[in-house]
């Protein structure tokens, strides 16, 4: 690891961990243009073991940074998940399978699942590209953020003074340190230890729900057997007698056993609070999954990786001090492992910071835009916890003589909160609440909802008949995308709207000419066939290459871009602006362009 | 490049010529293990220009051979051709336009287009990993097929004595000369002057047709134009009154127009037969487009690359020298540019040949085998030869002036031919006919058809349901697949007739003893849904890994594997052969096991 560090005394953000939510959020800004130093106190990425499941948001996200590919390459795709309960005459036995995803608008619709480590190489392999290193093993000894408000408000100031320490390694050098001036500070450290530092943070840690503690044992198998369980390759809930699994199907044929521990005696070292090490082994956790899986059989098998650990559920009370110092992922929320939400979560966070902050650096938008982080985030990050209760009371220790006596009606309940929640828990259902970069109008489409995610639709290249995803024209670039849908653009009535909405965007405003195309992208989507639309028909402006800019799209209600009917667009078409992190924000109808203007005026300098 | 040549004197397979049919060769006998060495007179590989379009079904061969992935990323994907014809006010306008690949049977149904060299690259690159270089520049300098009857027959001997001379570089060397002993020469050097150093092949070389000799000019332009043409992205026929043109998008925005010259005065140089350097140049070329194109303009462009050459349709009357010697490719049969065949032909002589060459090296099969290269390949040939005649009748000169008058119908012909001869265009309708390798024998499949390439459909794979395109399990590994579609296996009668199968391939013949894995591969195939199917009822011997071998797939009629359906399988099953380069070559139900093993005893000795 090159150390580029030294003498770089100033950077727009540092970000302070490199688990996944840290290293989205610094090839997020880096790839926005802002400078970035990215620090941790691992003197190595994990190799082995931690969080595992990438849900479909996620999935789209890695798409939209234009990472899937290396994703889809690493990971195993898991698309059923299995419930196994307690049978009366002793075991398991099957109640259900089902599509692990439930969800119409997912565009992926299953789920992944690679270790943390190829997961944290993708970005790192990612930042490399563009000159940027994780420097390690390093941390921040101490942390410094002014209090004076005039340097708060300017977005061009350094509030942020850490002292970043190196630790020693294995030649032995003594310990070095170095100053670093930060306009922002991203915590991406999980225990974020460091937060004490910063006066604010340090009172605003954690919401603590000690009732919901949980001890989670976790095994890792190299490959998965061959024996007479069928489901091997399957998410599989089991709900035994002795405990609850949770078998999670890997990449490579490894597999994932999760052995909930509950909080049984002796589990817990009272002096340390922390799992008892002479408690449990593998061994252990391998016996207590034996019996909870028979009659199926695990056979010998090799173990790559153990662990066992504490989880409650948390949310932060604040994400943020000042918009300056932020908190990201396991920093501000915890939950169990079940419902495969903790890295996905955290990768959300950061991909929705990172594109506001780089707006700010730029100078384009005031630091009030800051605050929507927190706002959505935080309330997100509420509703899993919620989730978790909900879905974990199915199968916690206390409830399980009850699930028993009961059976039909308990066991039943698990692949309903799996339904219930999915558009939780896959991420495709997320709605961010109105605020300044969400409206709060109404939608003139039947299907496009404000505040959630522009759905997946096949579009057809107007040029060349090529079928695209539409999600893949809103790449994460931190541009707005305006889509619009122009209607049937042989109508002169049509050709008139769009040309007056045209105007009111390129002419009546500063909107374009201050910013133009480093804040902006126009997708045009026609209506029409692929044997007739004449995509000339469109204005110059909204057009540049064939490829890459705007005439390219229209609807094809023959094969593949049934776009119109699948948003509920009108005839007489709409605009539709998305968010840099791919949210929808506003939507109108073509002779209302100066509401496009308006939306950008809450939190654009123009 | 390495010179790893130097002290090898014996090898399986000499290819000679190192365009798209003698690489796919080399390519694939490497991958097969066969000892291969590969020559070419050409100081370099080709860097611009050539031919360009791959069709449908040679996307699918790339796919079985794991290149396909490059392809698509380097590639351009043509999805629609547009028909243009002359207008009674003079100049063109569109009469037409269609999806370019008609075929519902298509995995891939469009076009790409791609320069020769990048093409060429994908196997150069796919050979390098496996320590095979092309040696360049080097000739045969000569050649000498033994007559020796009793070695001719025996497949370990080296009838073939090659004097390889290494032309002189620019650093002044002197040619050197070195003699390698091969099994099998391949001829893939398109003129093939060292053929007529091989007595048999030296008589046989065309069949000459020289009415049907055309002069072609081709332009490559480096951008598409932004103008008022609306079709730069689709492949354009257009029938205008000065010439006929064919308009071929390309990679990169890049374009090339093809411009048929026809037999005009003075374009040919009788001293030499070929095209007088001085009566045609690119400004010819781009003066005669221009005119052909309007009223739509050509802006000044670039031109990357530009050609002009006599193309006759022929036919080789023989394809080999006791199946010693073969030719592939350009060197067996030519024809015009218009329908995009020729490489795409070449390359499937090679994908045809080379497991058939692999077998007798291996001593799995006799010298026999190798006489159905010829037997198959020279028919295809002959039937693309008829379709060019046709499709070149629709617009040539001599037919002009009559489209002119009759334009409504003549207009229509040329979709017409595009449609008619879909299959054999597309390459996804080549049918070989019934010999010792392909069964005579009628199909138990309404859909399925012997001599036919497997048609793509998606099935689930059991242990996981993951969709897999049933094409994907069988990659040209040179093993034959036996996709055996069982049936319902919860009904006790499927599941004795599976089990009455399995004994007769695994117990009553020396077929799976003798070869196992090295030469069959079994494909189970269940019917049922992925909620209620299970894989352990498969016998054991039928499945081994979850993801690699048999017990993985099965038919869903929920969601993508409506594969009985749609092959036409009944529901007491059937076993489909699949021979190495993905045509089906038998068909049985269940309880006739025998007929299987009798088809393999035809031509594997066992």
């Amino acid at each position: 690891m090159p150390d580029l560090a030294q003498g770089i005394t100033h950077v727009d953000v540092l970000v302070v961990g490199a688990g996944p939510a840290g290293l989205v959020a610094a090839h997020a800004l880096t790839q926005a243009g802002s400078k970035v130093r990215i620090i941790d106190i691992r003197p190595t990425s994990v190799v082995a073991g931690q969080a595992d499941g990438i849900m479909p948001r996620t999935i789209e996200v890695f798409q939209s940074y234009g990472l899937a590919e290396s994703l889809f390459k690493q990971a195993n795709r898991v698309n059923m998940v299995a419930f196994y309960n307690t049978r009366e005459e002793g075991g398991i036995s099957k109640t259900q399978s089902l599509p692990v995803i439930d969800e119409k608008t997912a565009r992926y619709p299953f789920l992944l699942t690679l270790n943390q480590g190829a997961i944290e190489n993708i970005f790192i392999d990612a930042l490399a590209e563009r000159g940027v290193f994780v420097d390690r093993p390093v941390h921040p000894a101490s942390l410094v953020l002014s209090t004076d408000e005039a340097e708060l408000q300017d977005h061009s100031a350094h509030p942020v003074t850490a002292i970043l320490e190196r630790l020693q390694t294995a030649g032995g050098d003594r310990n070095s340190t170095e100053t670093v001036h930060a306009k922002f500070i991203i915590g991406a450290d999980g225990e974020a230890n460091w937060q004490a530092q910063i006066p604010g943070l340090c009172v605003t840690i954690y919401l603590t729900l000690p009732s919901s503690d949980h001890v989670w044992g976790a095994i890792d198998f190299t490959t998965t057997p061959e024996v007479n369980f069928p489901d091997w390759r399957k998410i599989c809930t089991i709900n035994a007698a002795n405990t609850t699994l949770l078998l999670i199907p890997r990449e490579q044929d490894k597999l994932r056993i999760y052995v909930d521990l509950g909080l049984e005696d002796g589990l817990i070292d009272p002096a340390t609070g922390r799992v008892a090490t002479q408690s449990i082994d593998a061994k252990k956790l391998l016996e207590i999954s034996r019996i909870g899986l028979q009659p199926f059989v695990i056979p010998p098998a090799e173990i790559e990786w153990w662990t066992c650990y504490i989880i409650g559920r948390r949310v932060a009370t604040r994400f943020s001090v000042n918009e300056r110092a932020f908190i990201v992922g396991d920093a501000c929320h915890t939950h169990s492992p079940k419902a495969g939400q903790g890295m996905n979560v955290s990768m959300n966070d950061a991909h929705n910071l990172a594109w506001k902050l780089a707006y700010v650096l730029r100078g384009c938008a005031d630091m009030a835009l800051l605050k929507t982080y927190e706002f959505e985030r935080r309330k997100f990050a509420q509703q899993l916890i919620d989730f978790d209760k909900w879905y974990e009371s199915g199968f916690s220790a206390k409830n399980r003589s009850e699930l028993l006596k009961n059976k039909g009606k308990s066991a039943a309940s698990i692949p309903e909160a799996f339904r219930e929640f999915s558009g939780l828990t896959s991420g495709v259902g997320i709605q961010y609440e109105p605020s300044i970069i969400t409206a709060a109008s109404k939608s003139p489409s039947q299907q496009l909802m404000i505040g959630r995610r522009l759905p997946p639709q096949i579009v057809l290249r107007a040029a060349d008949s090529t079928p695209i995803e539409i999600q893949d024209t809103c790449p994460s670039d931190t541009r707005f995308k305006i889509i619009i849908f122009t209607g049937d653009l042989n109508q002169l009535s049509q050709q008139n709207l769009l040309t007056s909405f045209a105007r009111i965007i390129a002419e009546e405003s500063s909107l374009l000419s201050k910013y133009g195309s480093k804040v902006l992208d126009f997708i045009t989507v026609m209506k029409g066939t692929k044997e007739t639309v004449d995509y000339l028909k469109i204005p110059g402006f909204l057009r540049s290459n064939y490829r890459k800019h705007v005439p390219l799209f229209y609807s094809c209600f023959i094969e593949g871009g049934k776009v119109y009917e699948a948003y509920g667009i009108c005839t007489e078409g709409a605009a539709v602006v998305v968010r840099p992190d791919g949210y929808i924000a506003k939507m109108t109808m073509l002779d209302e362009g100066d509401k496009i203007i308006d939306y950008f005026s809450h939190f654009l300098n123009f």
